[in-house]
């Protein structure tokens, strides 16, 4: 490795990984996809819902690597001091912002859902920041300086990756494609991992859904090479010839 | 939470988790077993296999918490360079250590596996350090002040946090008691912050998830008290009937 490699570090934020209840698992899908993007990904922590631990977390990692990705806290509740935390290591003020607010406001009145004080809580994000989209649930992330803001939820962190990868330098673009298949999960499994381990520098998730009372699954081979992708996606996409038969699971 | 209660942190070292090559099993099992022997885990750090960084991050936890566990680097190879790191943060000598020679050893000649310098490199230990048994494969771990230095296979460092258990001075076992609602998190965080501030020694966390296609939430009440748990609990299970009628989201 040489120092024009661009590093990274992860900081998970939140009691409960600590205590064991949620067990994380952003930090092997973030490894995976800096890897495949070209970054080194050098150090993670862990820190609870603590303001002090996290501004002096997030100061140490900032001022050392070249991006600090952060996952979870940016929720409504009162644990969630993600975004205060992160204007305070900033020595920045925070506010609603109004690009979120309308993002919200949007979504709740086409839900029925009420605004309240805790929902409303989820547009502040420290000045000058720029706001990540979340396709998934619509309360942005955010990126500040190096800093890249995301939500702990591993769909929409991973929604959010996608976001700001073209933002990072060094990396190439990830590209990726989505195959989606009639089969459950379980029924993909074995043969992906094989395919996962025959192609280097592609990272295959599989995000099961259930439509109409059937299980499917959509696949999404994501690399910085597009030969790769489309490799790896042909082989996904005969999957259905070669289990035919099978139920989905 | 009194100063009374036990601190810890983890430190998982290892590239191999920070590349995604490996996805890291550990801290979740560590995060559950100290909150059930009731010792209140702090933070984790991830670090690669480089001995400034394996030092700065055993400086820095040693002198804050009470405990410090690592996983990893106690193997064969070039890059399990965790004992010397855990010497040199301690300023302590290693050397060959003659009951962990013995072990392994006699392991070796009952299974006519050849002795080499890569191998006894298994036996360097700290001074002043004690072993941890490995039952699994033989190579120990040790324990230096307030740091104990496991494998990174989980099995073999399951069975030796069995080993280290009886030589922590815990607090009593936490309790905790999950209320299941039929509520957004952004329809009850207001009044779980109010709950959470009248009653000390409690830990209330929200845990949202989706259910066809309805949005519910766990709630799960924490303490080291049987009787704070009920009382927050009680308060928490009134809550569908205290904000009836609401939508969740």
């Amino acid at each position: 490795m040489t120092s024009s490699i661009p590093t990274a570090a992860v900081l998970l934020i939140g009691d409960e990984i600590l205590s064991g209840r949620t067990k994380d698992a952003n930090l092997g899908y973030i490894a995976d996809y800096l890897t495949v993007v070209g970054i080194d990904l050098k150090e993670a922590r862990v820190v609870s819902d603590e303001e002090a631990d996290i501004v002096a977390a997030l100061n140490a990692l900032r001022a050392r690597y070249t991006y600090v990705f952060t996952t979870g806290g940016i929720g409504p509740t009162h644990d969630d001091i993600t975004a205060d935390c992160v204007a305070a290591a900033f020595g920045v003020a925070i506010d609603h912002h109004p690009e979120a607010l309308r993002i919200l406001r949007e979504h709740w009145a086409g839900r029925g859902i009420e605004e309240n004080e805790a929902r409303l809580r989820m547009a502040r994000i420290p000045d000058s920041a720029e706001l990540i989209p979340n396709p998934v649930s619509k309360a942005p992330g955010f990126h500040i300086g190096n800093v890249f803001v995301m939500a702990g939820v591993p769909k929409i962190m991973q929604a959010m990756l996608d976001a700001v990868a073209p933002k990072l330098t060094g990396g190439a673009v990830m590209l990726s494609r989505t195959v989606p298949l009639d089969l459950g999960e379980g029924d993909v499994a074995a043969r992906l991992k094989e395919i996962q381990a025959a192609h280097h520098g592609v990272m295959i998730g599989s995000y099961p859904y259930e439509r109409d009372g059937r299980f499917a699954t959509n696949i999404v081979v994501r690399s910085r090479d597009e030969a790769a992708v489309t490799a790896a996606a042909a082989e996904v996409e005969r999957l259905p010839e070669e289990l035919g038969g099978k139920s989905a699971s």
